[in-house]
């Protein structure tokens, strides 16, 4: 990588001898909390209970979680019980199943003796590929928002929606990739951080911003349509937890929402994700499988000192963890390899 | 009035003497407390703080402010400096200025002696036309949504946003007045309520619906295009705070979001409201005045033990209160004169 990361990128989760140390994202942006995940079970939970959360984290997280089940048992029906629990603790990022087929089709031949060091070796070289994938995809992004501020001639203002940055990666993040390029390159991006309810990611994404000195200002989900209608934004950058092959994204409850806006406003809307985001097994977005999570989730809202109940615990409630944004809406898709257009997705296949 | 009003409504304000007793929406539906206006500073202290909140309730609450003031000083100044204190609380809800506007003609001419008399017969003549305007709105309402059932043979997924139900209003609401006669008539809708952050109304909307008996789930805000691009959406209805000449409509800020995702998903959308709530001085939705409100109201949410703090104190928020809603995206509004296309106000102008 030819620009150095910045500071607070890679802090997600590292290998502490036997074990992975992991921030926890529950915890966040209110106190700075470290978890140690030891064995498989320890990996499953963190993924379901979103201590680490993030499509490509997930993924990276995922992987790790391969690797401590090695180190205990690494038995053919140890490796197939491993790949089955994580498989199955979220249901809507690929990058999961992405992460899972790595591991399979590496460690599937070798004798158990060689698993789990091939484990780990092929666990850090996805972390290593997420962070250089990311860091490609800023340097795709940053050329847009280049071209973008020189038309505008003045700083940009860009909306961003749940949380697509380092925390939800190994290093960089998807969405703010370009965000935190446009910044050191100087060109003093402004973003619009929607809060992200229920589970407020937003504050995630504030947070991060905050440290790497990015001008930000956070909004309730409602007002995103209003600041659109008033021209206060230039471009909608997102994250993606699922592609599907024809460019339908599924990505954080709400992003149908600012897509649909960004198009009734005039505003180029983006989606920024690696390609192992792009399931090219999945048709189309009616086909991607859309989380619903706890009730409580919404009933109840993380404050900086502790959970705070807002509806009593027998209020029904619906709680879609995603949604789908028909490609027809997306003005491109920023991958490591450049630019797609969401129509043309077919071209970026793998061959193998 | 032919049906009967429903146990709960009319509940939102009541003469107590010579003072106003309202119910106080600060508190709901974590606790039912009432608070005393007794004097203009109150009533316009009240509307400001959203303890009495909603367009017509607004300016329920503004009649009964001059009333209030009259008592206290029945001069000249005193009636000007009332009516321009009112004017002055919150700036979108037209209903406010409509209301003012019917004091102001009844008592300008009166001597000061015959103002505070007159300025109760006017605030109660107010009070009974809001409760009677929605009892129509509801009549008209239900013709729609009765229709609608039989054409899907089910009972009714109604969508709606904030809270434009009896604690709005005087009584019945207006959103929610077609829904409480079709609950009435046995149609057993199920409503989709959105939180409506960040002042959280849709929980009141909950507490409505709870009493009521009405089938309803809970949704953060940014589930509600997932929930309509599922099917699971027959109609959504919205209250308005100002409507322009041209049918543009003013509400509740992420009203907006909610309208685009109807369009997309091909589910009608419609809005409730009074015919005071057209405003025809006001030729497009552009010009109408959009509230800012305290950005304290983004950083903190209001929960069942008290005030929960999500964001820090220094975080940077914008926080408008209301969105713009173009008429192109509304099927209907739903008055006391009958469902209008909101192309046509223009029949809808009063001659005076």
């Amino acid at each position: 990588m030819s620009t150095p990361l910045l500071p607070q990128a890679a802090a997600t989760l590292a290998r502490a001898g036997d074990a992975v140390r992991v921030l926890d994202q529950t915890a966040l942006p209110h106190a700075e909390h470290y978890a140690t995940l030891a064995t498989l079970d320890d990996a499953a939970a963190a993924i379901r209970s979103m201590r680490v959360r993030g499509a490509p984290l997930i993924g990276a997280t995922a992987a790790a979680g391969v690797a401590l089940a090695m180190q205990a048992d690494a038995g053919d029906a140890a490796l197939a019980h491993a790949l089955d629990v994580l498989a199955r603790t979220r249901p809507t990022a690929v990058n999961l199943h992405w992460a899972l087929a790595r591991m399979r089709k590496r460690l599937t031949g070798l004798a158990a003796a060689e698993r789990s060091t091939a484990a780990w070796d092929e666990t850090l070289s996805i972390w290593a590929a997420d962070a250089a994938c990311n860091h490609a995809i800023g340097g795709h992004g940053l050329a847009l928002l280049t071209a973008m501020a020189e038309r505008h001639g003045r700083p940009l203002n860009i909306m961003t929606h749940c949380n697509a940055g380092w925390l939800a990666t190994v290093a960089w993040g998807t969405a703010l990739a370009p965000v935190y390029m446009a910044q050191l390159q100087g060109l003093r991006p402004h973003v619009w951080v929607s809060e992200t309810r229920p589970r407020n990611q937003g504050l995630l994404t504030a947070w991060e911003l905050r440290r790497a000195g990015v001008a930000h200002t956070l909004l309730a989900d409602n007002a995103c349509g209003q600041i659109m209608a008033q021209g206060q934004v230039d471009v909608v950058i997102v994250g993606a937890d699922r592609i599907a092959a024809n460019g339908d994204v599924a990505n954080k409850v709400g992003t149908l929402l600012k897509a649909l806006a960004a198009q009734a406003c005039g505003v180029p809307f983006y989606v920024a994700a690696p390609r192992s985001t792009i399931d090219f097994a999945c048709p189309r977005g009616a086909d991607i499988p859309i989380e619903k999570r706890d009730a409580e989730e919404v009933r109840v809202v993380q404050g900086m000192q502790g959970a705070c109940r807002i509806a009593p615990q027998d209020t029904a409630c619906a709680n879609p963890a995603f949604d789908v944004t028909p490609a027809a809406l997306i003005a491109g898709i920023i991958t490591e390899q450049g630019v797609l257009p969401p129509a043309q997705l077919a071209g970026a296949r793998p061959q193998s």
